[in-house]
This record gives C-alpha cells, structure tokens and sequence, in this order.
C-alpha cells in the first residue's frame, strides 16, 4: 500500500543532481522531524535501467523503473518526486495527480504558462481528491528566509518600497564550459531565467507578501556556441535575465539571474527596504539573516546579523545547538517534512502549484519585455 | 592677480553641505599634495550676505560676493567653484569660462541636457584658450574606486559583462522629513536620479571604460507631500529611480537610486564581473575594494578584501601609513588637486564637462523611459 | 560477522547530542563517499533501555545494548563508537580495542592525562594487530580547515609566527541556565577548556603542523551555582579557560574558550600569521576560509575569501555544486569517511589517539599553569 | 600673548608622522567645532633647522624653532604639544608645564614608570594652576569607540566578563625592512607593546571603565637585525607582546601586540562580552561598532552593524551626513577639540597623565612578566 502503517511510498523519476539531494531529504526526514508519515523509497526512474539502478543503490531506492508511465501507476507509490527537465514535469505531474498520487514538482514548474496552466488545473481537482501537491521552491525554507519572510508578517518591515534581487553564479563565465541540456531551450524552457529567476521571483513574492504586476526586461546570450563532445552545440537559452518589476502593493524592484558573475557561486541575495525596517540575505552565508530594525534609536540602529539557528528559528529546532550551521540539502528535508505533514493532516501544502503558476506567469512576461525591447508588460493571470 | 607666485585665488558660490567639504579641500590640499598652485580663498560667494560672510569666517574665505557675476569678474579669482545647486550651474559655469576663470562645477553637470550641451560647448571653447573646467564627480577620487579603474584598465577584469550599482541613503524613509529644494524639479532638475544616479552612472562608466547605450527605466515617488514650514509642499521629483542599461561594449547592466532603503546611509555600490575577473565596492566601506582574481587557482580564487590604504594605491601615498582609513572628505581634496595639477601643467582634467553631459544623456533618457512606461530608450549623443 | 560482505557493523555508546549527530554520519556516509566498508547500525547502548529503544528507533540503529560491556564484545559490531561523557572513554575505548573492534572516541580523549596515556597505549598495541582508532576531533574536517592546512603543508604561509585562537560560546550567559553535566568535574573533566579548548588545541597544533611546548594560563568561573532540579548545584568547573603559548618552531599564539561571550553562538576562530601569508577562519561562517597571500603584489594584496566548496576543495567533490554550502554535521560525515577508509586500506587514521594525548597534555599543563597563577608551564610528553 | 582674543599659540615639537596628523587637526579643528580657543600655529621645533622649516612651510606653522626649551619659553606659545619619541616625553613636557604651558603629549605617555609618575605630579602640579594636560590616546576619539563607551556607561552591556584586544600590523613581516628609531630600545621604550600595546591598554581600560590588576606574558623578537644603512642594526625591542589580564571588576582579558601580523595592517580590534550585551570593533572598519544586545528576543537578536556615522553619535554632529565616512586624522581633531574645551571652560581633560600612568604601569607589569617566564605580576600602583 502507498499508505499504510504511517508509510508513504515515493517514487522519484530523474536522479541527476536533484535527485540525489531529494534521496537525501527521503531518506532521512523522519530522523529529525515529528512526521506523520515515514517516507519509504520505493523506486527510482530512469530511462537508463542500468544508471537508473546505480543510482538506485547510491541514494537508497528499492527498485528501479525505466517508464514514468509505470511508476505512477504503482500501487506501493503514494507520492511522485518530479525531478526532471522542465519540458516533462506537466505531462508527468498531471499523470501521477490523476493516478491519485501526491506530487512533489521541481521548479520551474513548467517550461510554458500554458503547462503550467494545466498542472495548476490538475492540481485544483487533485485536491478536492485529498490528493497533494508542492513544487519546490526549497529556497522557502532556508530558515534564515523564512525568519524574514515571518518578520514581514509581523509588520516590521513595514510598508514595502523596495526588492532587489539578484542570483548570481558563474560556471558559464568559461567559454570552454561544455553543453548541457540547461542550454537548450527545448528541454529547459529558458537559461538563467528559469533556473535561477524562478528562485528569486518566487523568493521576492513570498518574503514580501505581495505579487509582481509588471516588468520591463532584457536578456543576454553571452557565448553562443559551446563544446558538446567532439564539435560544438548552440546555446538556446539566456545566459542572463535583468528585469525591473511592480509589485501590486506599490514596491519597485530590480531583479537579475546570470550564470556569469565570476566569483560568484550561489548569489541568491534579496533584500527588502520598507517603512519601519530592512532586510539582506545572501545564499553564500545562507545562515545568517540581516534585519534593521527601524524603531530602534538612531544611534543605536544598524544592520544586526542574526545567526539564524537557534531553536526558535524556522525548522532549526530539529537538529543541532546554535551556530552549528545547517546547509544546503537542509532546505529539501525541511521541504519534503512540511509536504509529509501536509499529506498526514489533510491541507494544501506551500508553495502550491498555483504558486509556481505565479511565478510562470513573471518569468513569461519578462521573456516577453525582453523579446520586445524591454516593453513594459503586465503580467498575466 | 588671480595665479601669481604659484597661487590661484579660488571664487566658490554656495555656501552649504558641498561648499564646507570643498573649503576643506582647498584650505588643506597643497598641506598633502605637490601641487603647482596653492589655492588663495579668495572669496564664498552667496546671496543673503550675513550667512555668507558667517560661512566665510567658518570655513576660511577672504572675503565674500552676494553676486556671482561679481564674484567671477573678479581679478583676484583665477577659478570658480560652483556649488549651487543645478539649475544654476549653466549660468555661472558659462559666465565663468566666458570670463577666462577655471571652472569646478558640483554634479549633476546641469539640471537638462540643453544646458549640460552648452557648457560642454562653453567648456571646450574655453579649453582652447586654456581655461579648464571639471565636473566634481568626486567618486572617482575614492582610492578604492581608482584602483577598481586601473585593474579594469590592466585588463584583469577582461570583457566586462555584468555592472550592477545602487546608490542607496534612507533619509526620506520618513514621511515627516521636511521639503527642501532637494525635492523641487525646478531647483534639483531630478530627486535621487540626479543627486545619487549621476555619481553611479559616472562611476560605472568610468570604471567600466564604456558607454551606456540605451536604457529601460521606472521611477517612484513615495511620499508626494511633506511638512514645509507650516503647511506642506509638494515633492515633484522621483524618490527613486531603476533602470536597465546596455553598454556599448556588450555588457548588461542594472542601476537603482533612492533614498529610501532604510538603514543605508551612502551605500553607493558597484560590481562589475568580466571574463578574467570581477569587482565589487560600497562606499559605507570606502578604503575597501573586493576583486576576484579569474586566473587565480580555483582552490584558492575568492573575493580579495583589498584595504586601499597602500602607498602604492591612487592618492594614498601623500597620506597616512597603510590601515589609516582615509573619509569622504578626501576625495575632494584628491578632486582639487588633480585639477589644480591640470590647471598648473596646462591639461585637461577628467571628468570633464563633456563627460558630465554623457552623464546627463543618460539620466535624461532614463527620465524620458520613465515617463513611456519603461519603453527601450536610446542614450543620445 | 562484523566486517563481512563489505559492511561492518557498528555499535554506538551514548545518544545525546553527538550520538545523533554520529548517527547521520554513519547512516549517510556511503551515499557520497567511495567507502570500502558500508556501516550496519548494530547497536546503539544507553544505560536506559526504553530511552535507549526510542533512540535507536529514531536514529536508525538495529538494536540496543544496556551495558557497554556487553556492546563490545558482540560479534557483529566491528567498531565501537564513544559518545559518552569525558570520565568513562578511557574504560571503554580500551575494552573495546582489547576485543579488537575499532574505535571512535569523541573528544577530549579523556579527563586525565594518565587516562590518555593508558588508552594511547592500548591504541598502539592495537594498531599492530590491524585494530584502528581514532578521535574525534571534527572540526579537522571542516573543509575550509583542510584547505588552510593544505596552505600550511604547501608553504604557503611560510614560517608561522602568530597563532590566535578562540572558542565562543554563551549558553551560559545567563546565570539561570540550568546543571548538566558538563559543569561537574568528575563528569566532564574541566568545563570550556576540554569541551571547547580541546577543538582549537588540536586544530591549531594540526593546521600548523606544530606542537605547543609551554603556556601560561588562567581560568574563571563566573557562575558558582546554577538551578539543579528544585535546588541549585555547584559549578566545578571552568567557564572559561585562557593562555598564551609557545610552539616548537617559534611560533607564539593566544588560546581562550568561554562559554560567556554573549552573542557567540559557535565561534571556533583561528588565525595563523606567518612570514609568506595569513589565515583566518570563523566556524560561524563554515563554508569559508580567508588567505592573505603575502606573495601578491602590494597593491593587489587583500585577505581573500575563499568559499570552500568548490570541488577540488577537500572532502567536497562528494557534494553539491559551487556554492551550496555544507553544515556542522558533514564534518562528521568526513570524519567516517576517513576512519572507514582507513580500516579498509589498513592504514592509520588520524587524529590517532596519540593526538588525543597530544592535546590532553596541553590541557593539563593549562589547568595546572591556572592553578599556579599562570607559572608558565611546560607541556608534557 | 599665548591665549587671547580667543586665540592661543601652539608649539609643536617633533614633525615626522604624528606632527604632520596633529598639525592638520590643530589648521582646522575650529573648522569644524565650536572651539573656546583658536589655535595659532605659533612655531614648530625640529633640531635640523632647514628641515624643521621645509615641515612649517608644509604644514602651516609660523616659525621654527631648533630647540625646545626655547619653544617653551616662548611669550606667544600657550600650549606645547610633544610628538617626539617616548624618550623625551618627561622632559619636554615638565619644562612645559612648569613654564605654564598646557601640554598636549603623544602616547605612551612615558618610556618607564618613573617618567611617568614625574610627568603625573608634574601636571597634578599644574592642574592647581589651571595649566591642562592630555595625553593623546587619540582613538579614544574614534566616534564607534565613543559610542562603545557609552554604551558601556550606560549599563547596556551588563558585568563585563570578557575582554579581546588586539592590535595588529604588518610593517616589519619582511625581515628586509630596515633599522628605525622605533626599533631601539633606548629611543622608543619598548616595541610593539609601547607603540600598539599602550593603545588597546587604554581602550580596554576606559571603554570598559575598569583596570587592569594583574598580568602574565610573553613577548618576542623574531627578526633581531635589520639593515640599517650600509650595515646592520640590532633590534632591542620586542617584535610582538601577548598577555593575559585580570580587571579589578572581575573580567578576564587577552590581549596582543604585533607588527608581524601578516595582511593586517591597523587592526586594533577591541571586544567586550558582558552579561546584557556585547561589542566588537576593528580600527579596520573603523566607521563602525558591532552591538549585540542580550535583552533582544532571542530570534531577533545578532551582533548589529552600527555605521557611527548619524548626527547623535560622539564628534560626528560636526563633519558630514550620515554615511559619509570620518578616517583616521579625524580622531586627532576631535582629541584637540576636547583639549581646546578644556582649557576654556577651565577643566581637567582626559585622558590625563595618570590615565597616560596607569597605562604605563600595565606595560611595565607586561615587561616584568615576559621577562620573567610569565609569571604572575600585579600592576603596581
């Protein structure tokens, strides 16, 4: 049974670089968090049988699949781990909710609003079903993030007046870094946009609280052409997206995405200016969180570095003492233990499909401004 | 005479915030720098005469002029400093040259490109009789900041990809902040577009060695009225300004200024990422440049907090031993005594009054964008 | 059996906070490291048994053991890993070598210099018999402290001149904290000094490849009782250890552990400064570690950061990509990666228990110099 | 006259590095602040006369003089200001007390005790007659040290238990740099501990407002000779002192001097851990003070970046707007400031020569402790 005994069988299809770190948050969630539901890890999918099950022993999945079509499908499956290019995950997401299996997407949710229109549907009618379903968007629940996003809750920040936000890597800025399927439009929807945008727009919108309206945007595909075994293969997608944004609540905003920051490794910095306080955060020292206190007396006020781990910070009280600090995979068991609860408790888990739609619907519109020389444009919904 | 016996007698109008820093420049200059000429304080300049003859005792003047068409026919003044605020700064700049009288005029260069056109015209009529005339773009006096344009200019950075530069205070995060004419589009021309986006658009094309092409941009007023005296005023300039830029070399950028990101207070930043190499700088820690060194072993490649207080770096070696911060006030009298050194060896300073007004193209189409939606504006020229 | 088939079985001794850390290293190292031997959680021993059942169902171990004498004579656990209190390492690692399971023993060593050498000793003769032991010192794993030892071993530092280390911590700021037993003697040996000193002891002494000959020292204790149930309870041990120190080589150094600086949560810093280039190292920010190379060009000079995840970085192949930080539980991850490794390849892990003595021999001549009005007094050995 | 019409004459002696930072305070420190008393440069004293008049012409003095005790004498020189090396302190600044002359006098206060306590009687002596001393422990004039100390006073940090002070730089890391005055034992008192050492002795002691009773340590001299002209010279200073302290308060101190701290170049860090709060600053980053307050909630607390730069911060209400940074020479000016007030509001300026006393009685208990294997050694006074 997919449900049975406080288990849930997963299956996940992909296993390259996030497959390995979802195994990482499966397999040991129920370890540090009061789950209501133990994941056990029924099966891989890879097209590939035997990478699939190489893959399969290292990450600790009981079986393979080389068919998505039959994973979804099983009966010992009760939640399906979408961790594959962006041009597949409608077609599988839409298959394993209409199976009646919870859905674990990886963003971008889509590589097309039409898509991600679609799964958004699905997802509607899934949950009138009990049936679930997240996409990830693990930035969420770095703590230190979720820490700010609480502070603007709580009205310190205040009213909204700025975003800037930036995601900043550099494995492109060598021209003699080799092809990937990252780079080809067919299969990633968009370059830096849709890997590393997706993140910061959904960040932005989720610490502020407040939706992006319209944007003017423009683009940049630095090295056209790249090694891809013995020739060279052509670069579809964007190597940078830079937008200015509207947010409904009246803030203004910058946003950019590039895989060309040399020095660089995991940028992904946001900061907030409202009326009565401020906010940084910076990726590259994903502990900490930077908050100014407005209300603080002049002389007394600055920029206080929280070390987000102590036990009443988000998520921090299940592992270790303060300034022991957590990492990256962290965000990905936080992830799936709020999707486990959600599932044991009967509600809709965050973000929601209808979430990384919004976020679609951004990133749509800025490859539209930037299509159109930086147009301004609303964006849809 | 106004230059005899290595002196120059110095004429400055405007007698507030820039006027107490330029008087310090000119009263301690030739105390630190070899410089050709020594400033004589001839006379300050300002329309109440009382205020202006208290301002001349504070900060060292001879004598003081309620006119400025006095002030720059007099015999004794070899070179007008113009510290006024910018709907003034064609009149007197042009007047100046016209009369044979060096010229320092304080940023923006003007409050329109017409203006800006004229004394750029006025400037380069004068330099041919060889009057000299400089935009006081003090930033570029900052060690750190010429030390950012010497690597660029080494090649140590390569192709120039990414510019990012926010100029960010906060001291109109509070509605109850008075008018002043700071906040008058008569008087200032602009709001945080002039005052701060001028300093980082000069900057970034001077560190970059590149031109701004065209831009995409939006602005904000948040607050659009303000106590002034008993009743209120209206504010009819932007409180914030963001635009995307092109460059003509092929690099993209992003520029914000405002004065309303709480707890910053002069954090005017510029990073810069190129293919060998990439930069960062924030004037709240001015004596401090970040550089990535590209061609560094990976294992040991990492931002270099580079403290500019070394002989060896621009300007610092007429000062303190290393480690000795160097303040705000330095970049002028490093911005006086390179024009004092241009006057005295009969060359033309930089910035010049012809890169104030690629300065001021800029802002106008950043104005222009603004007010068409953030439609695609090319940089005039 | 308990190394058959490519596993061995593992019996663990204590569950609090380390045991649950071991735990996850022992459950996950072979999802990222090529090890030769894959770790069966045999048995985890708690003198409680219910407690100890609960334990091993959370953390995933097969069995319990009440009595640890029992724990290492079983058949299926090859190594013995203690994760008890200070006073009781000495009894166990040696009844376990003397069974000739392999050992890991958490840090300090012991709580005496005479317990050290005892088990220094068993650990010798054991070793002959191919029976491995290590102690955990962690923070030798940390991959920003392997890169700093790998500059040190490069030459890259030069001749080490100053070393400067600190441990904070402030869960004891508050007088109210609470007893446990890491404020009595008989349990844990000394206070800050073992439980905190003991880290930058043995990581100074490792990264510069050198032993501390004498020191001078003195100790406080702020708080003499702390709330103990319903009564109170005396404090017997130091809150806070400090002393300056010579090396071997010439090299001088300051030491200082203290649970009373308030604000540090974990502030494991080192900073090494010897005549070709500096270090520095903050556990508060892990992932980084800053080198000064004296070897640059003056002007270019600059403590660099080096984020330390890149994958020629020690220990971080195994991981994520660039920039996606790693926390305080891979270090022990490492740590049995290593030990795992070493009794595959039948070498000698480090740190060997002789080490360990190594750096109880300075902690005794600290406690002993504290007691002597800081009489500077040599270590022994 | 030396002091009238609100005017008083100013002699210098000594004009190498610390005469040309005092001369630009004493220019312009009525610049600036609301001085009682102008100063007038009256005369500058320098034995080599051609010298001594190339550095009046330099930086602004009237006249030369070649001896001291004719400076001292002189009608129109109210206030003698003493920038020799240590050595000379005692008799300079006696003769100038005693002919009437407030002193200001340039840190350590004195090369032994006993110089110290004659100059301490001597300017007791004086103080009867209205004549003013100061010795110029000029970073207690840093705005964040100021602030520091208030913050100090005012109860926010609680019981101090912890005390950090180091003061790092790096000139003599090169074995290569040559011989100076401050290398001879006979001319500078001491090495790194008279010149570093004395700054954060007296930091310490006034931000914590506590003194040092005790201490133990240890000092060095690495490289022992030096090209010094065609030859050699041998050092007979120490390289680098370290010591443990205790305050009569009950905290317990660390504290280092070095010259030989690779890539540091003005470092003089100062951190203070107390009961309610603590704070960390670094000459460095000299603009700023980091603040934690304990009485935060505990998920909102963190060490908070206070740019000293705001209109209620000490000295900072006279130069510029809030994140417009003050450097090094500033201190000077708001040290002379103070002296200026003082002498026309007739009251006892601080630091005094007892606060300059107690200072040198802590380095000569350092002396005493390193040169006997660190042993115990109480201040004496």
């Amino acid at each position: 049974m997919s449900e049975s005994n406080g288990e849930i069988g997963v299956g996940m299809v992909g296993h390259a670089f996030m497959g390995a770190v979802h195994s990482q948050a499966w397999r040991n969630v129920h370890r540090f968090f009061e789950v209501p539901l133990t994941p056990r890890l029924a099966a891989l999918c890879g097209r590939d049988e035997s990478r699939a099950k190489e893959a399969a022993a290292k990450y600790g999945w009981a079986g393979v699949e080389t068919d998505w079509r039959t994973l979804v499908e099983r009966d010992d499956v009760g939640l399906v781990d979408v961790c594959t290019p962006g041009d597949t995950h409608a077609e599988i997401a839409i298959a394993a909710l209409t199976a009646g299996k919870h859905v674990l997407c990886e963003k971008p949710l889509a590589n097309t609003v039409a898509e991600a229109e679609a799964m958004a549907a699905a997802a509607e009618r899934a949950a009138a079903r009990g049936v679930r379903s997240m996409v990830a968007f693990n930035y969420r629940r770095v703590p230190a993030l979720a820490l700010a996003r609480k502070l603007v809750e709580d009205g310190r920040i205040g009213e909204v007046r700025h975003v800037r936000a930036v995601y900043l890597q550099d494995w492109l800025s060598d021209p003699a870094a080799p092809m990937t399927w990252r780079l080809r439009k067919e299969k990633a929807g968009s370059g830096a946009l849709g890997d590393l945008g997706a993140h910061i727009v959904d960040a932005a919108q989720w610490v502020v609280g407040d939706l992006i309206t319209g944007v003017s945007a423009l683009s940049e595909t630095f090295v056209r052409e790249r090694p891809d075994g013995e020739g060279t293969g052509q670069v579809t997608v964007d190597d940078a997206a830079l937008f200015l944004a509207r947010f409904a609540g009246g803030a203004v905003g910058t946003f950019e995405a590039t895989r060309y920051a040399l020095g660089r490794k995991n940028a992904m910095r946001l900061e907030v200016n409202g009326s009565r306080g401020s906010l940084a955060f910076d990726f590259e020292s994903m502990n900490e969180l930077s908050f100014f206190d407005g209300d603080a007396p002049g002389a007394e006020a600055g920029f206080r570095r929280i070390l987000a781990t102590e036990p009443d910070h988000p998520y921090v009280g299940a592992w270790w003492p303060p300034g022991h600090l957590l990492g990256y995979e962290h965000t990905f068991t936080h992830e799936v233990a709020d999707l486990l609860t959600a599932i044991g408790t009967g509600t809709d888990p965050a973000p929601s499909f209808a979430d990384g739609l919004r976020v679609q619907r951004v990133l749509a519109a800025v490859e539209d401004s930037a299509a159109h020389s930086a147009t301004w444009t609303p964006v849809g919904g």
